[in-house]
């Protein structure tokens, strides 16, 4: 038991390390915007932090840090940890693993998602989390979307991914590449979120350290890949109608979003902090 | 069964009238709007019409109109009519009433959502339609969300309802007024959708013409009340502020209409006509 909240402390640990280490990252690259973004000089290029509590109970507690900034190059990008732990209601254990018998779990993690002001500059998604319940596993991922896909940027992050992946199993990258063509699909449009990434959840191989080592490794690759293809499209110049093909694609990311992402309906669905579930959205959408 | 296809066949040809009645009102409104609008003077004050079909199999058909116009007054409107028929999957007949030993339906109905481009006049919505299936039954309502509520538009809107609806049964108000206020509810933000109005469901009172006659009463009731809370509000100046204010309240709706409402959720999971059901959605939103 000892060991298992080492574990705890040590991912918990990892997830702020890791939230610094984007923001930082972000920040830079915010720095470096050109005078294409002089409109938005009056913005304050910073991280607002907020932190947030869970409604504390007997047995429910934990709580988490939101960090937003609407900046220039990012024209909205949140990075949230948290964790929590409780008691699963009657309606969620079953289909949660191990939380059958003993509903309690512990729950940490990260979740970025940036909304760059460039329609050149996709959108993207990253979280990885740790769960505990009567079993233990890792899981998240990361995926691209952008406006106007550019092979480059989506060969790029994709190679990422494989090279992260195929260092712990070679089986990795196959099947968590399909398994985000999957999720990040919206079946009433007939259309992919965006051009996919990687998915994974569940990830429990026996070896604790190597798991864990593997999620630390997703989010650096992650804040790699996607820091290089946001440098490289950030200052060309964009148009009207550039944004406006923005605007749409934002609206299908917020029909993703709150209709098919299990994570919002879950978080919703059991009473968490709608502010940072709703982090994600973009700052503007738009519907013909 | 010859006055059921009967019934069938009035009850479309109403909405049918209804569509037009209330594009034409709407357009008269349009002709109206004052210098307030030149900016938007490029615009065609028209409704564009596109129809659609659904996968006609042996058992499933029927189809529908979109009217869609984005105006000046009206930044978006859609006006949809449709009649559909089909057997319920054994997922959704359990939870219809009279299709739990036959799954066969037929519906026909319209549905209004109106996003006005002046942040002071309020987004209103009205739908009514007629389901068959061993039983058969009414529904439908209206719903206003103002961005700034004015006592006096509120007080309109309930009081044409009230009106309406104590003509029939004085006990339809109270309630319908009721089971509005709950179900235009996001719970995520503990606040309303809007300041509500009527919602009904189920309707067999065992009088058929009298519930008919209701349901159109109801769609006339809408157009009435409506436009004239558009009239005495549109030509209000309004600032980049009150546009902020409204473009969040926009995202509000779109959460409610993505995350809650069961006509929407129903529609893009029995495979319904994704423009047609989307139609709904502003022309734009924004969330902080």
């Amino acid at each position: 038991m000892e060991n298992l909240e080492n574990k705890k402390n040590i991912a918990q640990k990892w997830f702020k390390e890791l939230r610094d280490s984007i923001c930082d990252g972000f920040l830079s690259i915010e720095n470096d915007a050109s005078d294409n973004y002089q409109h938005w000089d009056n913005l304050n290029s910073t991280f607002e932090r907020k932190d947030w509590k869970r409604a504390n109970t007997q047995h429910d507690g934990g709580g988490g840090t939101i960090s937003l900034m609407q900046g220039k190059v990012f024209e909205k990008v949140g990075v949230n940890i948290s964790t929590v732990f409780g008691e699963f209601s009657d309606e969620f254990k079953e289909s949660i693993p191990g939380a059958e018998q003993d509903p309690r779990f512990w729950a940490s993690g990260i979740s970025v998602v940036a909304h760059p002001r460039s329609p050149f500059v996709p959108i993207s998604h990253m979280n990885t989390l740790l769960i505990v319940t009567t079993k233990q596993w890792f899981g998240g991922g990361g995926d691209l979307t952008p406006i106007f896909p550019i092979d480059r940027d989506t060969e790029d992050f994709h190679l990422a991914f494989k090279s992260t992946c195929d260092k712990y199993n070679t089986d990795y990258y196959p099947q968590y590449k399909e398994w985000c063509d999957k999720y990040f699909f919206l079946p009433h449009r007939n259309e992919m979120r965006g051009v996919g990434g990687i998915f994974f959840d569940s990830l429990n191989s026996g070896d604790w350290n190597n798991d864990f080592t593997y999620t630390q490794d997703v989010g650096k690759t992650f804040l790699d890949v996607y820091s290089r293809i946001i440098r490289r499209n950030m200052n060309k110049q964009w148009a009207i109608k550039d944004q406006e093909a923005q605007s749409i694609k934002r609206g299908r990311y917020v029909e993703f979003n709150l209709i098919h992402d299990r994570g919002t309906k879950f978080g919703l669905m059991t009473g968490g902090n709608t502010e940072a579930i709703l982090m994600s959205l973009p700052p503007s959408a738009s519907w013909k």
